[in-house]
């Protein structure tokens, strides 16, 4: 199973694929990062976001989409860009005729490293583990978006 | 001028058409709102919402869209979904090449009342006197999307 994760934002989108039989045997075949013209108009960034986002879906060829929910705590203008554009991946996802899911940054760390509050370079590098990689995924929204797919093999396949 | 005016939402997006060729003599084109499948995951109905968007645009042909801006006040969790709806919204009228322009609730009823606390019924009376309409326009969301449309034109408009 091809599962994409993605890390929505407004400058920087991580996803992040990867292919998976069982829990524990995920490879990742692709990462990276969409980004949109700093200082362009809000619509502008939306739309070079939703090209992207189609464009992504058509190369990588998930299975399932794997989204990282919004939780605000920090900053909410932030939090609200962030929402917009997390419109956009769950409307391109269902665009794509694909089963999506959610998981809160929370659940996505405690799946990974078992603790709820699991700090930065704990979880790069409980992504790079799983996915037996060399080096640890960059830059941090696609290990982000890795996180969010492993988050799903871990949680639904047996 | 067509200046159409929308108030985002999940649920129900409001959508009002005027038309106006100077500060005073809009004149309500069309409006109502569009409404999503309640119970039906949030993905499906933003999807629903986008299609419904593409169809409000292509029927009321506007030269310019009017945005009620978001600002959170109340409940954060529904702030969410307005934004991740106001999205799609800002990215419907970039694919249809718009100029667009947001303004606060709190501009848009001192721009309507001279108040920026004015109440829906205040509100939605100086909707009905501006636009020369016997009634209060109904419902609500389609009144607050025609007020983001007066509120442009009393804004823009010499």
């Amino acid at each position: 199973m091809r599962i994409l994760g993605i890390d929505p934002g407004i400058g920087i989108c991580g996803f992040g694929l990867i292919e998976t039989s069982s829990r524990t045997d995920a490879k990742a075949l692709d990462f990276g990062v969409i980004t949109t013209t700093m200082r362009a108009p809000l619509p502008s960034r939306l739309k070079e976001l939703y090209e992207s986002l189609q464009e992504v879906f058509k190369q990588t060829k998930p299975d399932v989409v794997s989204v990282e929910k919004l939780f605000f705590s920090k900053n909410i203008t932030t939090g609200i860009a962030v929402a917009e554009a997390r419109g956009l991946v769950l409307l391109v996802a269902e665009q794509n005729s694909l089963p999506i899911f959610e998981y809160t940054p929370n659940e996505i760390k405690k799946t990974l490293t078992g603790y709820g509050s699991a700090g930065k370079p704990q979880m790069q590098e409980m992504v790079r583990m799983h996915l037996g990689l060399e080096k640890k995924p960059r830059p941090d929204d696609a290990a982000d978006a890795l996180a969010a797919a492993i988050t799903h093999a871990l949680t639904r396949m047996v």
